[in-house]
């Protein structure tokens, strides 16, 4: 069977099913959202700083923030990752970068070049941009061949997500590419850049965890800037956050900003 | 005498010239003004399109209505060059790219890979963006050798045009990068990716038509959408547009839009 004609048999099993349930956003949270702790929204946060003026000192500063709040990973530029890599030497925290970004209008073969030098730097997490053009085209098979090289380009040595843009694709689009990324194998969908036109929603997560299921993981990034926000997102699904303001959400949740201890029940 | 100190006596030179008249803003237009002739403002325009949803459709159009209005070239994301390419053959429009676009922080080996392949794909010109976050670290060495790889990437094969985002660096940091670009022997400078947070200024444009001088160009991007805005960029110093409003301001200025003829010495 050719790609094109599996690309519809899936999404069309895919909306079959989102058919047969009342609305997209009823459904049970994803499957990752158990690990929702009372330890808080630290292990989902990507602590994040892609803008173009960021300096040497922010990112060692956001690098000491991730450490001692125990986030998931630094996401930095590629041009930082070797100091990301120096800089969080010796603790849990990964280095993220991200691909292509934030267009993800390069063509494939600079995409799979940046990704080696990120990975070859030490990043152990590359969040590539999807073709959106291409999609836009409808030349669904660039856009798989495209996720499908930068993942044999860093398969086995570091994760990888996939930056869909949501705000610029049509629900039949966002589906059609979470269902190559399954396809695919990659670690994790991701809805936005933060660089677009919108960035993450409650629907927009939801659809990508029912589309993608259990086995992959989907990254909310765009917007998320306090705890409530954050906890919106992981009951619609998501299992990991990107987001620059991890301290404030953190902080916000445990009371520390206000002096208040954190609610049983709502520590992350 | 070592890097720092060229660049620090540069811009005090500069520095000293522009305190000497009496604004940045009342000098005399800059070298390449005079070529603004009655054929018009094409000659002047990159037809750009670069946002991450264009498609191949989108493409072809800008191709076929830079041939038509006879635009320097299409400016457009990587991907799109090899199709570029094809669609101009036999014209004169050339093609266009944008490197390290639009934030400027991957690394300097991505950029240098970026630009060859893009080459070998049939840009004649390609615009960079420099690192600013290592501008805004004083990192001036990093800002330099960033430029000057790209620069010998491509030399002999393609223009150069560097990106400064004017919108992201006080009058110093624009004096100072300008002052590497010439001291590199770029083809141009260019103030903005219209991605940021401003484009071009009257003001900006002027000032680095002053650094610069006649022998490198200066290009005026971002938020050009109207003739009168174009002609205070060419008026200011600027030689080159980069405007996806190309066909409004060729056809306003010549009064097809309005069916009215084109007033005389208001042709362009």
């Amino acid at each position: 069977m050719d790609m094109d004609l599996l690309i519809e048999k899936i999404t069309e099993e895919i909306y079959q099913k989102l058919r047969n349930e009342k609305s997209l956003n009823t459904g049970s949270s994803g499957g990752s959202s158990s690990n929702c702790k009372n330890s808080g929204f630290c292990n989902f946060i990507d602590h994040t700083l892609l803008k173009a003026e960021a300096t040497e000192s922010d990112v060692k500063k956001l690098c000491k923030e991730a450490m001692e709040h125990r986030f998931v990973s630094v996401c930095v530029n590629p041009w930082f990752v070797p100091l990301s890599r120096d800089c969080l030497k010796g603790s849990d925290v990964k280095v993220c970068t991200v691909i292509g970004f934030p267009l993800g209008a390069t063509t494939t073969k600079t995409k799979v070049y940046e990704a080696r030098e990120a990975v070859e730097n030490g990043a152990k997490e590359v969040d590539m941009v999807i073709n959106v053009g291409a999609v836009k085209s409808g030349d669904w098979d660039y856009v798989k061949n495209d996720i499908e090289s930068i993942y044999m380009a860093v398969s086995g040595r570091a994760l990888l997500k996939v930056i869909i843009e949501t705000s610029l694709l049509t629900d039949e689009e966002k589906v059609r590419v979470c269902a190559i990324c399954k396809m695919v194998g990659v670690d994790f969908v991701k809805t936005s850049t933060g660089f677009s036109t919108g960035g993450a929603t409650v629907e927009d997560v939801s659809l990508m965890r029912k589309v993608v299921g259990s086995e992959i993981g989907v990254k909310a990034s765009g917007g998320i800037k306090e705890a409530a926000t954050a906890k919106a997102m992981i009951d619609a699904g998501a299992n990991r956050l990107g987001t620059s303001s991890g301290v404030v959400i953190v902080c916000g949740a445990c009371g520390k900003s206000t002096g208040k201890p954190a609610a049983a029940g709502t520590a992350y």
